[in-house]
């Protein structure tokens, strides 16, 4: 018998959680694309979004276990790391993968995935 | 002791689906490419074929959890968004990550990744 | 009660393993970037230090459930390929996505991305 999916903040098109026995999947957060915010403004709104999702299932920063970073620019790549690294500053890192695309709108600079564990 | 995985479709490359407890893994799903099919197909094609991978391990598509979705051209976004959601109705919406990417052949304009529980 | 994390060559930044129950996530795995590594080595050289990190954590190529491979460049998909196929000749393949993105320096070619099983 396989367990129940519990979905969070759920649109037609997706949800931002879904939860999973101990495994919580957040969809790819971004900014609100404020034009002329830069990534290390970015990367704070999109760190502060990832805490409240987790929060909201029982988890936080420390136990994430994987972060899948798009930089829509990797010259961006040092600034976002700073804001990243102050973040979990007094939590264990997560593996991570970074890597540039081109996001879904053109003032978005930074998104992130987040998979973590209850 | 750990579990065992279940593969289906395995080649020398890949498999199309790994299964480890009541998680399952799709590899990246892309339409046919044929030729001059618009995004819109394309889309509707990529999920008829997630549908019938996860209808093999006895999932379906109310229990996807991430969809990591790839696209050539952010300009296909409101397309694919169309066909996507089209899909979905009456299933809830997993945690979805969609970002621009050049995919394995010019003719493919979407792929992809599915993570689904059991 | 939620499992613990366990994690493996842990920075400020990152962790190279982040291990949870039977799950092992690993973070983007790149060469080390020695300029005019062709892509055929550096494959080779990401493969193997995949082989180590999961040894170190009891598991092995045959476990991966999941590959996520970013190129620098599509035109290089047939050389990674071979690599790749080279390398998992014996053990079951994973699902698997591959997509072109620019990596975090000029030099690297290929990064692979993992989830395997304990």
């Amino acid at each position: 018998m396989s367990h129940t999916i519990q979905r969070h903040h759920t649109s037609a098109r997706m949800s931002k959680i879904a939860r999973f026995g101990d495994l919580i999947f957040l969809c790819g957060q971004t900014s609100s694309g404020t034009p002329f915010a830069d990534v290390a403004s970015q990367t704070r709104e999109v760190l502060g979004r990832i805490d409240a999702l987790l929060a909201e299932v029982g988890s936080q920063r420390s136990r994430i276990l994987s972060a899948t970073i798009h930089l829509k620019s990797m010259a961006d790549f040092a600034a976002m790391n700073a804001s990243w690294e102050s973040w979990l500053a007094g939590a264990a890192a997560p593996a991570r993968t970074t890597v540039q695309a081109k996001l879904a709108s053109d003032s978005l600079l930074v998104e992130i995935t987040i998979i973590a564990a209850a």
